[in-house]
């Protein structure tokens, strides 16, 4: 499909700068824009490729400022990025959509799958688990005894869905995520071994949720770990049980949350970031990568880095001395010795 | 089932303060505690929560002493956490067991399976395998060439156990876990490439061992990798090749310990630990979260924690003073200067 | 088989200090070798066990120079750790090999499947898959549509391919790995949920790359997530969308690299690095376990530890004086206190 500058500006709401009758057919990042695609430049640290793309047309923020001539077509809108979504989720949805139940796939007599759904080869249901419309459940993938999902969820191959977990509408599941494994509860005893306590509840998927891959959500001890609608998790991320994320809250790679934790709504967590257990942490907390979280944040709002995690002015600070702390060191080490030969000094003329 | 005050405490060994009559059915948290429920109170953190709480049972240690009046029945114990365990475990008993050896299952002939055993469909063991009895192997896992599996062991849906390793009686494995894939081993060449070592041991996870969902045990070079009996594994765990890991040593979630080296007995992890390769850690370490070990620890039962990891005590005033460092910085350049004035001082006096 | 230690030694080009007709049948660490087996010390660290090893034989460096008196016969090489990889090479090549389709796999159609293939029970093969030559596919593997593979792959169980994703010639991939899932790309909207980006474009492996198990490569948003040819990935790393791994670089384990970072060739990352996005690392630049890396590093060939990325040797030196800080610090204020006792009495001389 072949679409011109003034018809993809008429979509976006947004206003064509240069020939508003030049065809697209396909996308490229700014750096490496080739004739025929639209490109977009957002991150203003990828301003230097404008001027010399060779992308037909370019998206930029309406208050964009080119600092010289740019070949390509400029469709100006309110936000680059979110345009660029709006674009690429119309291709998206115009990809043809596999659907139909698998002879190959085994499903539990008990189990109800809702209206044209997509079951792949090798996909294994257990009893009494309810699946809602419009789903895609891809190879490999196992949803255990009693659990539940909603309508247009995909799960990519090879997720695991434990037994008695639930999944909202509109979820999206990354290849190798696992929801509902045991949470790691073990009670010491006598002799030094430790004695597993059964993981008896569940976890909650709420809506609009999406899982990246490899990520784990542990099942509650008792009652359920919370995912709040909305919210988004990178690959290869660790939620405990019993934790709950607040609603739209995003989570990077390798972040780790440990057991009972609470994370208010609108939070950002970079990646490796690490949480301790039954912590509250308040609403729009920003953590930058690899912080540590050992207390609870009780003011919001608030961006964070380090160990412990500090403002992140002071961690920037302390992390450029840090540096310097073998100098400063010897430093004070100068200053004693002087002090010492003043004191000696002093006393002789006293 | 319902179950009275009195029932539970026979069971348990404990006293009942309250109604002994007061009947539960099902276990809650005590934060969300509801009629008909029994909950637990073991960390400090939560007392708030009981004398609010809807529970009509409260678990507490012997020693606890409440502050003012609670409405629900408490039953008093050794350890309320260790009995809580006792009842989940007595009900996680009853939980109807699923057996047989699923059509859709594949095995190669000469592999040997022991009696009671579960076999969900699109299971895959290979040849030469051998199986204890009462196990339990669901969707997706997959048991390759000559591995051996002991007696109870649970492999959760999607577990991979590479060629040749061995797993104990009472294991379980969550999710996704993976026994036995390559060591990272390679050989720089002269031209910057690099060769590969084949892996040519394997693993080996003593009894009662239990490993987390999308957790990764490596094959040894040659030799074993060995996972002595009773270690508890998290989530997402990386261990190397060749390390050993000593006797109900405990790991939390997205630690890694680096190839070769030896862990003592009764260790404790945190989350997001790393500890470098061919190094010894003695009995009993404790290392808090995120720690980096990049030398052997000699002395057993330390409690470290930070980089390089230091006592504990050490590194919380270390972390400390961190956030403070532009102000020492600041203080110290200060001195300096009145330092000179005073040398200057002297000097003129002098 | 049984080999003299003469036939090793024309094989390896190497010399034989000792018994020239001892044979070995199996290989073992040096710290654990035994009668009939060939061992090597290659880490100074293990020298050590050299002069008690049962290993009937031990390869050692050229210029290594025993202390006392050694029991086992040495074979004397270039590269004792490269010689071993020749020799576990060529016992590997002898394993048997497996081949041809089962019956229990899903190929569709439109696959392509070249010579040799050996594709395990419960594979799935998506539409328009091509695969080359010589490849083994074990269980549980899925292939998703357009995917392409070449000459020589090995996929061990469960690994995932997204569609259109490419893989190299002789690429290994181990169990768990996920390539080409979506990117971790969305917009914030103004009611504070999050807007999907749509991920259009794919990775490519190169030809002799390694991934570790339950590792994840996630496609690009346009263009594709390329790692180059060569390039050693270890287990539960993670390589975020529109990122480039220079040629022959080597990642150690739960490492994480975000989004459109670019890395030169021949660079080394221990484990547990995170570096942040749209970054440029330059080639040769080595990493040491659980750095941080904030900023692009222009300068090649460097040796860089610690939060931000510092000089090795910088990072060592701050790290010693990091544990000092709570008696640096008391030092400072103690000769605060000093120089105003010395400003006091020099005021009261003047």
């Amino acid at each position: 499909m072949e679409f011109t500058a003034q018809q993809i500006a008429d979509f976006l709401g947004g206003e064509v700068q240069g020939n508003p009758s030049v065809k697209v057919s396909d996308f490229s990042k700014i750096e490496e824009g080739k004739p025929g695609t639209l490109s977009f430049l957002s991150n203003p640290k990828y301003s230097q490729y404008l001027y010399e793309s060779q992308a037909s047309i370019i998206l930029v923020n309406k208050d964009f400022h080119e600092e010289r001539e740019v070949q390509s077509t400029l469709i100006r809108v309110d936000d680059a990025y979110q345009s660029l979504a709006r674009l690429l989720t119309l291709v998206d949805q115009t990809k043809p959509k596999k659907t139909g139940i698998s002879p190959l796939a085994y499903l539990a007599p008990s189990a109800q799958i809702g209206e044209d759904a997509y079951i792949a080869p090798f996909v294994y249901i257990g009893e009494n688990v309810t699946i809602g419309k419009n789903v895609s459940l891809q190879a490999h993938c196992s949803v255990e005894d009693g659990a539940k999902l909603g309508d247009s969820v995909t799960l990519f191959s090879g997720v695991k869905i434990y037994y008695n977990c639930v999944i909202g509408n509109h979820c999206t599941l990354h290849s190798g995520s696992v929801i509902g494994s045991d949470g790691f509860g073990f009670a010491p005893t006598e002799d030094g071994s430790y004695k597993k306590i059964p993981q008896m509840g569940n976890v909650i998927l709420e809506d609009n949720v999406e899982i990246g891959a490899n990520s784990v959500v542990d099942r509650a001890t008792m009652g359920s770990t919370i995912i709040r609608k909305g919210v988004k998790i990178d690959n290869l991320v660790q939620i405990a049980h019993n934790v709950e994320i607040g609603t739209n809250t995003v989570i990077a790679a390798q972040t780790g949350i440990s057991g009972s934790t609470k994370l208010g709504k609108q939070c950002v967590l970079a990646g490796q970031v690490g949480i301790a257990g039954h912590l509250h942490i308040a609403e729009g907390t920003i953590f930058g990568a690899q912080t540590g979280v050992p207390n609870s944040i009780k003011r919001p709002n608030q961006v964070l880095q380090g160990y412990p995690a500090l403002p992140i002015m002071t961690f920037h600070r302390s992390s450029v001395v840090y540096k310097n702390l073998p100098e400063l060191q010897k430093t004070v080490y100068t200053l004693q010795k002087k002090i010492q030969e003043l004191e000696n000094r002093i006393s002789s003329i006293s």
